[in-house]
């Protein structure tokens, strides 16, 4: 028994908690323009898909399926990347052999419907042992502007760790339990002649880049720069090491899904100093690839003890 | 004094509620690819602004300024609507004589953070007598697939009609309280002879598309048809029209900001009959387009008495 429940485990399958699916003739997945019916097509294009990697801005998504084509050695040709979810402009979906790149938007609502649709096109494509990564930019708290945060717990904005939500009229919560061993081996990928550090912390999740975030240039704010100064020490005690908008939502869903996941952003300011971003663009663009080296490095280890 | 009052009244600048911004010596509008630093320009493109209409999808945006561009019979030339927001793909803003069109993305955080941007973009460009629209897509309860939907009340998953946030670890509920006069004026929109039906009632905004709206159809679900049923039927006595994920912020953000708003949204299903969408892509394609009708046909008649 032990043995068939470690065989399972590892190839698990992405499973979808809800047993309506299979009754539905044809299941839409309106938000990412696919459809199952032709399920054998959606095995046959996303069948050997083993890792999501999830991040904000389409652009910076395509950039991301380019950097791994690159990385892993594919598309030598410098074909254009294909957007499978061109049929609509709400998120996009690109490829690079083992690897989504999807855009999830801003927020955890939007976050929420991308994520689950992959989650039932992973499940209709019958990939296995799929790991989750949200890649993005954030605030930092006390960091080093340019650092790589990983997650190592989520809160929301009076430092709860778990994700509300009312479903049937009902208050539903959903706790965002990081995968430790996930967190480590990531961490393990920051190297020693990085020019960036890469750190593990608490990060708060909030429901509006502004006033959530004690951001001094809102159109609104009730607050002055005291307010702000006293509210990131409390940020500081409570170990915060940035702030962003959706790692709650993220690691509780894939925490709900059985799927591993992890989150890595890098910081773009220190909001201890400033409340808004001071390097120039070419830096900034720099900066934020480096949650996409760390994820291509963890990737490349891994499908190097697999098949290397 | 109440002269004096009036006269304010007829032409309100477009306040920011945010004393701190005056202390920035360049704004920076991140989400939109635009800032301060040449605020002339800001106000000759943009001064003349009397409507703001906001919706998902930036496809759908873009189609709404060809629209109004028509309807007002600008651009004659056919030319290709200009995206002011180009240097991002976080979101889009076009322009078609005194109509702005942007697109907000998904859920109640996505539209903030455009939201707080385009009221400093007002400010900046020394807007006046401005109306923000919501318009969209939403699924009904009870009422015909295809009609639009005019909120007079919008509610959270718990039948709340405040949007909450945390500011400063503090809880802030702010009321979405609907302009009752907006809401008459575009009722009176709705003409005989239309092929839909326009109405007014309360919306529903979550913050998921799928286990928050009790769909079945989602990657999780923990419930059954008959549960399903049954709170519809809630949502029936609570005599909720239609459920969206943006309403209860868009009103509370206007309410808060001192701008008159409103939302119409077109049903595209009949949730006490189904979870997904039968009607073919043609017709809904069309169906898309009736909030935009209605509101084009209020933006008219107000520029028609003004300038008419």
């Amino acid at each position: 028994m032990n043995s068939e429940q470690n065989v399972v485990c590892a190839k698990t399958p992405v499973r979808v908690r809800n047993p309506h699916i299979k009754s539905l003739s044809v299941d839409h997945l309106y938000h990412i323009a696919l459809d199952t019916s032709d399920i054998n097509k959606l095995e046959t294009l996303f069948g050997d898909v083993k890792f999501v990697c999830f991040g904000g801005s389409p652009s910076r998504m395509e950039g991301f399926v380019d950097y791994i084509n690159r990385e892993l050695g594919l598309n030598e040709n410098g074909h254009c990347p294909q957007n499978y979810a061109a049929g609509t402009d709400r998120y996009c979906v690109y490829k690079a052999g083992p690897v989504l790149s999807v855009s999830h938007g801003i927020g955890m609502p939007s976050l929420s419907v991308v994520f689950n649709e992959i989650v039932k096109l992973m499940h209709y494509a019958k990939c296995r042992d799929v790991t989750f990564f949200r890649i993005g930019t954030s605030g930092g708290i006390g960091v080093e502007p340019g650092s790589v945060v990983l997650t190592e717990k989520a809160v929301d904005g009076e430092f709860s760790h778990f994700y509300k939500m009312f479903i049937l009229g009902k208050r539903v919560e959903r706790p965002a339990i990081v995968d430790e061993d996930l967190i480590r081996d990531l961490e393990a990928c920051g190297r020693d002649d990085d020019d960036f550090q890469t750190v593990k912390g608490t990060t708060m999740c909030t429901e509006d880049f502004y006033e959530c975030q004690a951001r001094l240039d809102g159109a609104f704010c009730d607050f002055n720069e005291e307010d702000k100064m006293a509210f990131m020490q409390t940020l500081k005690d409570h170990n915060i090491c940035n702030i962003e908008m959706e790692s709650l939502g993220f690691l509780a869903l894939c925490r709900h899904a059985g799927i591993k996941g992890a989150v890595a952003c890098v910081t773009l300011l220190d909001r201890l100093k400033q409340d808004y971003i001071t390097v120039d663009i070419p830096k900034l663009k720099l900066w934020q690839l480096r949650p996409q080296m760390l994820i291509s490095r963890y990737i490349k280890k891994k499908i190097g003890a697999e098949f290397g």
